[in-house]
């Protein structure tokens, strides 16, 4: 019936269905083999979740998989990847390993692919070794003061600080001729470097581990910006297509580094720069005179990998809805893999498939079939820049901005055991935080999941008091193109770290060979109990998001981000003003969105109240589905592609308020105040201005003019 | 209730209602005093629909103004603008008239403007006069070929061929100093010129009258592109906004354009440049020997033109819908003019005050209430570019992207007497001709508005037969924004002539002092007969719009566009193919929308057979509503402002299909077949597929994959 709402008892039996040693399983399957994107694996996987979609016992109304084909990037099979030093004859002193060491036995044969980075052009460039930290803008610039030479030079970095792709380009623009990128122990291991300290004796990473990884600066298929790839599709010639690094780039693991950077001469590098390979980290250019190396030594990088257009499949899975199958409630996360993947992600695979099987249960069992439709998407080539999930906005573009509620993205869903960890847009707060309430935290604490996540992460805000905080959105996972590109309110959901036991980057195995399902199932969730946790709170959530009369998203929530933009833009009041800028308008922004949003929840309030007809129904959660539409301004950032909203694309200004503002006055600074750069500043104020304007009127009765 | 349709008895109250003589009234107060964009009587009109949209007995539930501070362009009050022409000391032997001849005692007075090109730049350019025909790219070309010496001259041009700012920026391409334009009597008066033959003794254009007009290029205020021009908002500098013509323009009347032209020395101009002033029209440059003028008499062209920022207003009235009141269905006209603009704009909202006032009439009685929510809206500042409408759907945006139906457009409602003409997206057909079919024309015939219309204007339909032909919509009056920038379904509707009794480019009055009350009631509609003809079919198809319970939009319509479009591109095959671009995704991607919108239409009418609910009939008609906005691609077209609808954007290739396409395809031809170029075309073939086969995926079954 139109009125149908969320039944607590059927959530309940969701939340009882859902079985960790299921989750297990799942992960042992999943995780078998390695499932690179566009592999004979990642097809096979494709198979398996068709499969599972199409039971008829256990599956959705319907399944199929789109395909596309999409520029990936690969080592050459013939002549693999090389580090070299090299004396001034060219003899070779010293060659890198080539793969890792095999460990477990799981990190040899053809299907394991050699370390390498995506996208990073072929090259064989030679010169003196400088280290240059994690290479970033100020890295460099700190060597240019030091007075180290870095044209044609080779630089190693270490992961961090920066994206991966940013390394490369910062070290092109001093003349640098290769990069070179490590793991660092200190960064991954909370020290650690010894093979018997570390997997499989712990969860640290081998000496011989390497973080694999793309290094496109965008996302999507390369050669096919806001267009679906599909084969017919006109595609960029890939000599002209932009984002990838302008010179070879090839990570090495630490055990190898340790060899190159403890024999490094030069100056002392920084304190900050300092490592956990057990020597002092010299600047360079070249080898020290007491180490193994000729001081004139160099090292030559040898990348030759291979652009290649590949088909690569999203998997999608459909519940129809009863009563408003017009509104999608979207539910994600990619299928490939580096290597085996069980953490990355698996997973989040692996949740994802146990809970499409407990409500394809009841949906079968005519048990239950939720108020709006459930999509469930597998998605293909994320690991080189969230292919798939790009290519399926794009495709589906009208479809998704007139009906998507929402987008859960679970990649990796156990980083590590000890609390939830959540990123979204406000208005998915509330639902998170209700579903957390219910569910008991892993463990013998007692706690609810959200009593326990308020432990570890947690702020005060000015409406609630304490609350665990919910961070934001990047684009490190597929929900990128959803929030970015569609305006759809998208949230990722993890289990994750106690920060106070560990200040690791990531989980140590990430993007390795040495990420399998053993190392998940001795380090990182023995008993599954993460896995269930976030499958109970993922899937509460997309309950809640199916079912509910009302769309549980509290637009409200926006006002506290907002508030606090305004808050950190008065810093920038004073030289706005110098500049004939006024703030005012901002100002008067968001007291009219909070104003708009106060009154539209007292209405909802009061709806709730009476027995509100369908239509007020709809009206209301159309207003709620769309705010984070009216935040989308495609004129606002014409350098970066998909990036629309004006609340959430990257901001590189050092004030943390809206990221157009921020940057464009960042950069009016740094261009030494000329009129042009302030008139953009401007420009993105009136731009911010005119979108919380919008997202009011949005929120007003809808016959107010 | 949820299942309020529309009401057939309440339609012809309506219809029975709308009154000739109040219309007449209507347009006798409207046109009484000159009312140019945010003049002193613009403002009293502002008000004036204030007073009638708030009037507790015949307005509308609330009614109010928007204000948008505007770019806008005024000859000097000091310096009158002067075209002159002088001998080699300078002396001058001739000028033109500074203003109109004032016939009827209403070509007087300070209020009336005098005749400019509005936004041509301040200048004095003086030199040999030359005759450019309509001031193309060809007849540049054509006096080119012909030896004529451009450079430094001032070209004589006539009205008509290409858009009044095109002159300019083709002329300046040539090194010309200065334009003139002028009406000729054979494009306007069916060659009549004499004063006893114009005006007030019949419809024609007096010798003295003088089109005003907008030569800016884009449509919106020029300085805020995609932004509402708030006082706040950040605007171009005007040094550098674009569109404004490049060199200065004066236009003039006939009887000026006779002795410049008529004097004029050269070559005889072609056959098809000739015209109706009664002499052999030379091509210069320079005078005849045997003229008034000396053969080394230059022409001065002084202009003194202001750009000036200007507060307009928008006047927007609302009913606000009993069932749908988060769907609006727009009706607007614009309320500025250039002098007394009886025709222009008058007639239109004469047209709206009657409409709005019956409409009014019965929802304060308490006997009507539209299911969907109506917005009037008169809209300032149009004739400077669109300018109040545009602003308008930039500070509206998500509204009306989220929740309007469609936008009716009546400027000029009567050219003339003989039929209906509307312009309009494929979608509207259906319900004009519902409309249309059950009105009497004005007249004597006893024939139904459609069937009168029918033997005008008509074309062969592949699906219905012989039907009237509507025609596509450019950017010619307000409906230019919301289709083209916001995807809203759109039309224009008008009575006009009988085109075998006139050949008038457009009713000769246009945009001169002599478009008065007087004329309107003399010549133009005596007994308004037709006026009240278009109220009733503009009043028909927004109230079918409003209340229907399923929105009166054919979707499906669109197949024969999509066809012809297609079918055009046939031609374009070889070359594609030379050129390793596949037609095939394109005709498939035709076929499926024609499959998919057949289906669509057949799902609604077995809904209509059975007792749809609420939320089924929403479904329906979000996708009915919708289908027009999955044409916008805001990545298409990215050199023209706002044009973002990739069916209608405008077409300067010369082949009659998807505009993208055709435009790439004519510059792919022209340019020599740079692969660029042909990169270009394919992209284009890509966006219209994509955009297509998005279309098609909107109107299948929701939850379809
Ligand atoms: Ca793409
Ligand atoms: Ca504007
Ligand atoms: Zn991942
Ligand atoms: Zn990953
Ligand atoms: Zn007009
Ligand atoms: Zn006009």
């Amino acid at each position: 019936s139109a009125s149908q709402d969320l039944d607590l008892k059927i959530l309940q039996t969701v939340m009882e269905q859902l079985d960790a040693n299921r989750i297990r399983e799942n992960l042992r399957e999943l995780s078998k083999e390695p499932h690179l994107a566009t592999s004979p694996r990642d097809e096979a996987l494709v198979q398996l979740l068709l499969q599972r979609w199409q039971d008829p016992e256990s599956g959705l109304d319907s399944a199929r998989t789109t395909e596309y084909e999409v520029l990936l990037s690969f080592p050459s099979g013939e002549q693999p990847n090389r580090v070299d030093v090299v004396n001034s004859t060219g003899a070779v002193l010293f060659s890198c390993r080539q793969s890792e060491e095999n460990v477990t036995g799981e990190q040899g044969g053809p299907d394991v692919v050699p370390p390498y980075a995506a996208y990073a052009p072929p090259g064989t460039p030679q010169g003196p070794l400088v280290y240059a930290n994690q290479g970033s803008e100020e890295d460099f610039k700190e060597l240019q003061k030091e007075g180290v030479k870095l044209q044609d030079s080779i630089v190693l970095t270490r992961y961090g600080g920066v994206g991966r792709g940013a390394k490369a380009v910062n070290a092109a623009k001093y003349g640098v001729a290769g990069v070179l990128v490590y793991t660092d122990p200190k960064d991954i291991n909370d020290g650690k470097s010894l093979p018997n300290e570390t997997f499989p004796h712990s969860w640290c990473l081998p000496p011989s581990g390497v973080e694999r990884g793309s290094y496109f600066e965008y996302f999507g298929d390369p050669l096919t910006p806001y267009l679906p790839a599909t084969p017919s599709s006109f595609r960029l010639n890939s000599d002209n297509a932009s984002g990838f690094p302008p010179i070879p780039i090839q990570p090495i693991g630490f055990e190898d580094a340790q060899v190159l950077l403890c024999n490094l001469g030069g100056k002392l590098a920084p304190a900050n720069w300092q490592g956990g390979l057990g020597c002092d980290y010299n600047l360079g250019p070249g080898f020290r005179s007491n180490g193994i190396f000729p001081e004139d030594g160099q090292v030559n990088v040898s990348v030759h990998n291979r652009l290649e257009l590949r088909n690569s499949s999203n998997v999608l899975g459909i519940i129809r809805g009863a009563v408003e199958p017009d509104r999608y409630v979207l539910y994600g996360n990619h299928r490939d893999s580096w290597v085996h993947g069980a953490v990355d992600p698996s997973t989040g695979t692996a949740v994802l498939l146990e809970l499409s099987r407990v409500l394809g249960t009841l949906l079968k069992k005519g048990t239950w079939r939720p108020r709006r439709s459930i999509v469930f998407a597998s998605w293909g080539a994320e690991e080189f820049g969230l292919i798939g999930s790009t290519e399926f906005t794009e495709e589906f573009f009208s479809k998704l901005q007139e009906r998507a509620v929402a987008y859960i993205n679970v990649d990796i869903s156990v980083f590590a055991n000890a609390t939830l960890r959540v990123q979204g847009t406000p208005p998915i707060q509330s639902v998170v935080f209700s579903a957390a309430k219910q569910i008991s935290a892993p463990g013998s604490s007692g706690l609810s999941i959200y009593d326990n996540w308020i432990r570890y992460y947690n702020r005060s805000s000015s409406v609630y008091g304490l609350v665990p905080s919910v961070g934001t959105l990047g684009a490190g996972s597929d929900y990128a193109p959803f929030i970015h590109f569609l305006g759809i309110s998208s949230m990722d959901i993890a289990y994750t770290y106690d920060r106070s036991k560990t200040s690791a980057r990531i989980y140590p195995t990430y993007h390795t060979a040495f990420d399998t399902f053993d190392y998940v199932d001795k380090f990182l969730d023995p008993g599954f109990s993460s896995h269930q946790a976030v499958a109970r709170t993922a899937g509460s959530v997309l309950l809640r998001l199916s079912d509910s009369l009302f769309l549980p998203l509290n637009v409200s929530d926006y006002s506290e981000t907002l508030r606090s933009f305004l808050q950190a833009a008065e810093n920038l009041r004073g030289l706005l003003e110098q500049h004939n800028i006024s703030f005012g308008p901002l100002a008067t922004a968001v007291e009219k969105f909070e104003g708009a949003a106060t009154s539209f929840n007292q209405r909802i309030a009061t709806l709730r109240e009476g027995t509100p007809d369908p239509l007020q129904v709809r009206m209301i959660n159309d207003q709620l589905m769309l705010l984070e539409r009216t935040f989308l301004n495609s004129q606002a950032f014409p350098e970066e592609r998909y990036y629309s909203h004006v609340l959430w694309a990257p901001r590189t200004g050092s004030v943390a308020t809206f990221p157009g503002l921020s940057n464009a006055y960042s950069q009016a600074e740094n261009t030494g105040h000329e009129p042009a750069a302030w008139a953009e500043v401007q420009r993105q104020l009136s731009i911010v201005v005119a979108a919380l304007e919008g997202a009011a009127a949005t929120l007003r009765p809808v016959a107010d003019l």
